[in-house]
């Protein structure tokens, strides 16, 4: 399991909060959220902390043409979010490089702060063929990439 | 409301039914399946309904460049589906024009053949930039186009 | 179709505007916000118009024990939403009685208002038994009630 | 992470093989199935797993009031599932106690048998409360339990 990067980089953002409202929807017949709907606000947070640092992963996709397809993926489920629920999900980055990106999560639920899942997806940096390729110069600072 | 074609077109399909089980995650916390997963179904079963006339809507997709955009859907909601229900879609051609297309479907529970549902959806014949255009020849006999 | 009520009840809300930010877990491989993810849309925005005209939603079905089952749904699909556009769902009460409410809605994408779709849904009072019930006398002047 | 179980336990149903064919909804902009979907098709494997070995899922939290939640969950994707490909997903119990079960998960594409993910989730006996429990006495041979 990755680690948080412990190199000296002091202009990488630590980390960035998003927030969300649980939806009916992600509800199911337990009364609470189906598990996988955990990795679609993975997905939230690591959308806003592109913005955070400063680009929108949107624009990157369209005008780079690099994608961050998803190797790996893994959750634990503490607590479990129900509907209604305003869910925090921390983003940061544990590690990259010009191949590979891994973020970390945690999701806590606002108001009483309860840590309800934590997580990590590992993201390959591909074209828009889906084949490997190196991150782009100009993100190189914002993810802190260590080469 | 699109009503069934009363063309004299005897070639064409009356309907097809496509089969499937109620997955955990499409219940909601009501203990039922959540309304928007009929969409999905419905999906499920026009993509059916394309193989039983012969041919593969992602070959028509892919090679022809042609999408069946989405232009309008309803949903009548009878009886709710439950997980682990095996469910019948009931697909049908309501109306087929070389610009647009319209499903017809019945959502039966199987066993007792309870109706769960009701609905139809109405296509625009689009190119992959999404803009408007005709359906190619080869495919007006399998849908019943009336010009 | 219902249509706007035209009764003369000054107090109803005339309509709330929630707003959300497309996720990339609701395009599909067309490259826009797959169809029933619309309907997704519009149970935020009832949620949020139950809020704002002084209640959750959450607390009437936990406390009062009753749901508003989904008896039918429509929508017009005007103009795809496309990952990252903010969404404003402006939501209103077409129709209220005592057994049945139907909402619609209007999407738009912020920035340039560009009408994305149109829509409603009916839905029938019920216990958590799924059986049709009488909304509590406490919501009839929030939904504005016609008996 | 969970290892296979070793114990000698001849009567354990080594893997089940469930199929599901992609839906166009489970596929993203990227054209390719959005990540959080295998963890639904993990649901689908594991559900007919049970069946397999002689129960049904939904009768076990009805009749017995249990619930499998989700306190892990891990997925390497290896290769991306594409709207209608048939997949293939073999689930095995990994690791089973009264109190846990680990289900493993590999998944093939039907046709060239190329392995598309391989992951695990692991669950802990719940009670409708959501509250830990004991697997019941009837379902330990079934599942293989190690005290």
């Amino acid at each position: 399991m990755p680690h948080r990067k412990t190199a000296a980089e002091p202009d990488v953002l630590p980390f960035h909060e998003a927030r969300l409202r649980v939806r009916y929807a992600e509800t199911d017949q337990m009364g609470v959220v189906y598990y996988s709907n955990y990795l679609v606000w993975m997905e939230v947070g690591r959308v806003e902390y592109c913005k955070a640092v400063g680009f929108n992963y949107r624009d990157m996709e369209r005008d780079d043409h690099v994608v961050l397809a998803v190797a790996e993926c893994h959750c634990r489920y503490l607590y479990p979010a129900r509907f209604e629920d305003e869910v925090i999900i921390r983003t940061s980055v544990q590690e990259a490089t010009t191949r590979t990106i891994t973020f970390g999560y945690e999701m806590r639920r606002a108001g009483d702060d309860r840590v309800l899942a934590k997580g990590y997806s590992k993201h390959v940096l591909c074209g828009t063929n889906l084949r490997p390729t190196r991150l782009p110069q100009k993100y190189h600072a914002l993810f802190g990439v260590v080469r």
